[in-house]
């Protein structure tokens, strides 16, 4: 006897409509599409329907979906213990920080759970405020941080609009951003160092003493899939050095083998102050976070409290979700493959994209986390539909997304874009499948341009 | 083959010292006991030491530890389906809102899924401040509300110091207590229409025009089990009306059978517009909480997009324990079962505790919710250590849940406090043996009195 009932498709879609409340959503122009299963890179409708995930959720199933060792992992710990408050001591929860620990970079060793990426990066502006003794963060443009009340004060694009005035404090400077760039440049060096020197300009007229920590995504994601180049991180690194700044680099995206590293810091070597995850940890099988922290903010916090903290932090079966998931990443070499799939597969193949259609402006990416910036003309960039367009003005970007799902691939669409980020674990077959669907469907975007 | 290590308690206590930071503490003044396995309304450590769990962890485990139907839902689901995204329909997300719908009072119809307690009240303040178009909130001392950004805004306890200066415009009022009333009453009836008169006199200099919500717990948890004196929530609830002001009730901690109802303000028959749960909706099996909310605010979103979300948002396996936890619910009366351990049980045996240990000034509380204020001199009802105390000054305390300890029990002890908030399903001999520690260990309390 299951405590679990079996609906239909129908009551699925008709209890959802009576009850659920959507996310970032007029709850009346939505018509959310009831899913019946889902198994590796792929989920299935109730009308038998089945897709390709090149969005991996929310760029969070990067092991694919019930994969059979997690899933074992989960069953076995619900048995063992489900639940434990974060005044204990718990075996998952001392076996997930060590392993976190060991895999970040440099000196940091110490793990704050929490359920989710914007209480991560909630936690790791509190700790970067009381460690420095200072009041304001930069944070980016074009970047997101999650929607509490600090994480939303702290993302950079629209989403934030309708939370302010939020929390105080926030200053934003601009990223790098080669292919829009702020700063006029015309090669990545020259994007770097202008981008660094904005950096550097802002914190000396906000005043550096005032300045508790400068937070980036490592790779920013769903702003664009914006890889910094080379040098760019390392001289962040060295402004907050210079400054006694904190670096927190979110990675509740771009970790855990999404860039074909375990931390996508790793890729250019630079150790941050903190670091933020969630997502890729578990593939968000059971919901859980968490910041990362060096041994200088962890002595700060050693003799004085810190004031923070949740119910579920640290929770026990999420944490054997996250301890299972690294083993199977070490096991089945998933960190590697994503790095394969970026360098062998996906890059070639979509600049083959990118030369064949009008409508691709750029490509970039790196692991399985990639973009295409489509465009209205290749020559001005302009973008084929406008910044944060919604309803008709974007309905050339609806046309492209609605293609691609007529072939049997979900596409992950935001603005102008379209990105390639199927789950981590994507065998080459399923990867070159779906490509090979973006570039039918980029025929529709080739449509608008000119 | 298992993907979960098996650990000594010997290296669970290592690894926790070495990788795991702790909420709300001082990292080397701590020693977080590790806790091996957890049945019932028990919890065990290392050195096979049994606790009776007075605390329910975090007040949250109502349905005790590792209940096998629970436990088999959640199994189950997890070899279904795991993880979705918010942005599709699910089984479990539409069964556990309507489930939670159809408990709710009034027209509390629609449900916004969140991780936990926290981010509930956070969109529960956005969802206000967007329907009503002001910007104040109105939220009470001896309060907790959470501790991201826009929560630990809310909350009116010395947990909210640290993060000052935080999110703009919440003003703070003195809620109904009678035993230190803010208004000199001396019954009730006198402290509830002085609690209301207060609450009009500060809506009208703060201007009502101004103010979005008022968010209240239901019954005040963490701060004192603040039960509010008959009449006074109808009245809240009328102010609202009048003023066009959204009535926020926090039933994090409250709700689902702790109050001996499924929310605890069906106690008093009020329906507020936006009630927020997590918590005992599972008892933390899977981390989950939301918002429920009115038709009216509903339709303000039905037009507009709702500008907030999260990746995990109706979880289907934290829905899944949800739906299990509520059927339980249901089946074992668990909403009934906590309401007669509280009258017939608990209230009868702390009266004769309150009239027999001169350290107890007053008990207090329904269902299995219920307060012991220890004072060092009833007549003056000077608390038996200061507000906000910590290390040498709060002592006596730390005497009073040693003894507790010593003889098995898990207290749940804040400030001058100890509360008896055990597992909603505990068994009546288990509560009269818990009660039974309870009346030894206050003789400690009393060595400190005079």
């Amino acid at each position: 006897m299951s405590d679990l009932p079996q609906l239909s498709g129908e009551q699925v879609h008709e209890l959802d409509r009576a009850h659920v409340f959507h996310s970032w959503s007029a709850q009346d122009l939505i018509d959310p599409l009831p899913i019946e299963s889902a198994k590796g890179v792929r989920f299935t409708d109730y009308a038998g329907t089945e897709y390709l995930d090149f969005s991996s959720q929310l760029v969070n199933v990067n092991i694919g979906y019930q994969h059979p060792r997690l899933v074992a992992a989960i069953q076995e710990q619900a048995g063992r213990m489900a639940t434990l408050a974060p005044g204990f001591a718990n075996d998952m929860r001392s076996e997930a920080a060590r392993m976190i620990a060991e895999k970040a970079p440099g000196d940091l060793e110490h793990v704050f759970f929490t359920n989710g990426g914007a209480e991560a990066n909630e936690n790791a502006l509190r700790m970067a405020r009381i460690h420095t003794g200072r009041h304001k963060i930069l944070s980016a443009y074009r970047s997101y941080h999650g929607a509490t009340a600090g994480s939303i004060a702290l993302t950079g694009d629209p989403r934030r609009w309708a939370s302010e005035p939020g929390m105080p404090g926030v200053v934003r400077y601009w990223g790098p951003y080669l292919y829009r760039s702020a700063f006029y440049a015309t090669s990545e060096e020259e994007e770097r160092d202008r981008a660094l020197q904005h950096l550097r300009d802002t914190i000396a007229v906000e005043g550096p003493q005032t300045i508790a920590a400068i937070i980036l995504e490592t790779v920013v994601g769903t702003n664009g899939i914006l890889v910094p180049p080379d040098g760019y991180l390392a001289g962040v690194r060295e402004i907050c050095d210079e400054h006694g700044i904190v670096m927190i680099a979110d990675e509740v995206m771009a970790g855990f083998a999404r860039c074909g590293e375990w931390f996508a810091i790793d890729h250019w070597g630079v150790t941050p102050d903190i670091i933020t995850f969630a997502k890729g940890v578990n593939s968000g099988y059971v919901p859980i976070g968490g910041t990362i922290v060096s041994g200088a903010i962890r002595e700060t916090f050693g003799p004085k409290p810190y004031p923070g903290g949740l119910t579920y932090q640290g929770h026990p079966l999420a944490c054997a979700s996250a301890v299972a998931s690294m083993r199977i990443f070490e096991d089945e070499g998933v960190v590697e493959h994503s790095r394969r799939m970026g360098e062998e597969v996906i890059g070639p193949r979509l600049a083959e994209i990118e030369a064949k259609h009008p409508s691709v402006g750029e490509v970039r990416g790196l692991g399985t986390f990639w973009a295409l910036e489509l465009v209205k003309d290749p020559q001005t960039r302009e973008p084929l539909v406008p910044y944060n367009a919604s309803g008709e003005a974007a309905a050339p970007m609806g046309a492209f997304a609605a293609a691609c799902k007529e072939r049997g691939l979900w596409p992950f669409v935001h603005f102008n874009r379209t990105h390639v980020v199927p789950p981590c674990v994507i065998e080459e077959d399923d990867l070159r499948a779906g490509l090979d669907i973006l570039d039918e469907a980029l025929e529709v975007a080739d449509g608008y341009v000119g």
